[in-house]
């Protein structure tokens, strides 16, 4: 068995991680960046061009680990449909990319959610309007009562109740991003907090360094294009919170679509009041896990040697192999 | 010997500390936490319920290491009367926690402080104005002119000098916050720097991510309850100056309090003329040194091994045993 | 043969790098510092006195590491006459040094850089302005019309084209700050990525936590004294574009200066559009590496031990060493 993934996101962390259990290595995508993880970054022992070369992974009897890079190129109907075994339930692809089904989940979960409104006219408090569709906050904007959001709204040429069905609008909840990442053991039934992150966005982490009166002058607005990460830990007070959120969101994964395993992330802000609430869910590694290739604050603790998100997944496959048990967690 | 803490802040460093140097572990506190030191992060060896089960720890030969939550829990009365072995100088609470005494020792540390005015009239420059028993800057505002400063009180009821006793006007120092972490040694008589953290704050590390003209529409206010830790490493020409004030502080404890040893923290801004300028100690484990489990930076050219504050404490324990000279650093 | 480097910036991480592979250590400096460098930190073998200590520095076989603040306090004149063996390829100093002559170089090497206008009636968007000379910022101004640009030179005393020649025109491109460091082997003819950072600067990351509405009544300017660095990972899809960019720029030095070689960085930010604009290159090491004394997530990837640029340094060396091929990387 190899360890397969598409070569982008979190590849060199999966990569790494494989071959640190042992496991041989395939990345496979755009051939540009074929020397990034053969020469530069030595952790592929195969690379293969294609978004998904299917045979030749077949040949080499891969194991492929979705990141969100493999799951956009791709296609969600492709991935339900891939044959080379797919680690993780492909069933939860559909509750997460749907925005009903999301919620929906969550909501299952118990989980602290922003508030969305439906009539525009019942605005109390503020809110921010998302165009649907929008690539890095393209077009959002903030409005504080029902008159404000139908003045900036006309800007997007929305002027009346028919056309709302192209924007979103969700309480806005003002508190600091945080990006924990879990991992769920589906062989020993056990969830771990990895590591938590914080992401580095443009131009959204540019604009607090311009003087306001700068920012007024030039009419400046905002975009959240992700550029890199930050590593974080979280007050030690609101770990539990953070954990207990994420064993509600597996058993509620269990109840519904037939479980969640491998690593996820909830993403969500903490407010002044130290509540956590949760935007969205991203049922997969995250790119949040890359500052933490030599292991984490928190992978630290519960283990005595370097465990990055990469290498908890091939610890898996590795327990798994052992122990016969692949056909568990593979799909 | 066993090494105990309360379940909350930097406990999961001190006790993995505590194991990487051989001693057997106690948490104690709330038992909703209990999964977090026994099960996710398998850290304590025992896990007792209460605020401070004296009679139990007392039992298992426990010595507790104080952090910021225990203090706060227990309350600086009990614990100057506890019975169970301490790690640190008791003698230093009463000094940390009245703001007046704390400034006399930090003055005659030579620490450059903010400016406290007693009178607005005096006002030349910017000042923040605090209002006292305020928890995460609640209230907060800035003035730039005694009238700026009475038109503002006026929103919290200030209309006079004789309402003045329930705010503190202190010069604005406007300059990035660095929290250095040291540790004393006793035993060694020796200074170290352990690491360096910048807090992440809600909503005060939010707001810099609206543009002014939607903060300006929202009218946000800010806030600044701590939600993480951040790792920081310090322009290399400034290390000297956090040492000799750490030095310093040091050695104003020996001469008014009997000294200070163990972990503490300097908390304060550097300015852009590069100056240090310190509004607050803590005379025990910070919640900044939580990104370091694995050693800092700083502990990594010391050591030759992962050194956390956590570790380095029971690390002065084991010293202390080894020595027969406990009572040198236990009250 | 004995490593040396000026006693501020890196030298801890150089020092310590050096040890790590064998070599015998010297500091020279200021001898307020000597106990950062022998005590605090027990890095240096030798300390010796002096900006320069040539002599001394020759008997103990010493080479030279050379950082920002050595060049910047020996002067690049006396830099190129030095007598005792300097890591690197000193040509660059000159080509660094003038603002005309890195242009050339990083146009060559086909970096899109800000564009600079020599006429301020051609300005067409957003535009900083920093007079010649300036330290940290001081008395940059944006401007975002030719008529905006002449009412704030006005500030300066410039009132006309002839005063032109005391201010730079650039282009100002919003995005957030990004800080690649590499290693170029000449020995190995091999681009390494190092780490990435983050500048933390006072006290433009102070402003942002200052809500809008008190900023415009503070009156607060903004200015980039570099205060510390914070670790960050790029976006996965991005690393090729750095090393790329990285490459082109090694190749263009080849063509027009005889080469760059050991350490360098390239700062710049990435706009929304994940575009990579470089403001500047620094040819040696930068302080940015500081927080990766026990190695980067990219040099953990790649090494199976921990590497920071200063190792890597002394990697070089020791190999130069070993293959008697130090002529070839000593100037």
């Amino acid at each position: 068995m190899r360890v397969a993934t598409y070569a982008s996101h979190s590849a060199l962390q999966i990569l790494k991680g494989a071959k640190g259990e042992g496991f041989e290595t395939i990345a496979f995508g755009n051939p540009r960046v074929k020397p990034l993880y053969t020469r530069y970054f030595p952790v592929a022992d195969y690379f293969i061009e294609g978004t998904y070369p299917e045979e030749r992974l077949l040949e080499l009897n891969a194991v492929v680990i979705p990141t969100g890079s493999f799951v956009a190129h791709l296609g969600i109907e492709l991935v339900e449909k891939m044959r080379v075994p797919y680690y993780g339930n492909k069933e939860v692809l559909k509750w997460e990319s749907d925005r009903n089904l999301e919620r929906k989940w969550l909501e299952r979960a118990k989980l602290r959610l922003p508030r969305v409104y439906d009539d525009p006219d019942e605005i109390d408090g503020s809110v921010i309007v998302k165009p649907f569709g929008a690539g890095g906050g393209k077009g959002y904007f903030l409005a504080k009562s029902p008159g404000d959001f139908w003045k900036k709204a006309e800007r997007l040429g929305i002027r009346d109740k028919e056309d709302l069905g192209r924007v979103q609008i969700q309480e806005y909840v003002l508190g600091v991003p945080v990006y924990p990442h879990y991992f769920y053991s589906k062989l020993n039934r056990e969830l771990e907090l990895m590591s938590i992150d914080l992401r580095y966005e443009s131009n959204a982490d540019a604009i607090g360094r311009i003087p306001a009166k700068e920012q007024l002058d030039l009419e400046i607005n905002t975009n959240y294009t992700v550029v890199g990460n930050i590593p974080l830990v979280l007050r030690e007070s609101l770990l539990i919170d953070i954990i207990e959120a994420g064993e509600r969101t597996v058993k509620a994964a269990e109840e519904i679509m037939g479980g969640l395993w491998g690593p996820f992330c909830l993403e969500g802000v903490f407010t002044e009041e130290l509540e956590f609430v949760v935007f969205e869910i991203s049922a997969r590694i995250v790119a949040g896990t890359n500052p933490f290739v030599h292991g984490s604050p928190y992978s630290w603790l519960r283990y005595d040697e370097p465990v990055s998100t990469g290498r908890r997944i091939a610890m898996e496959l590795k327990q798994g192999l052992e122990e016969d048990r692949l056909d568990e967690i593979l799909t």
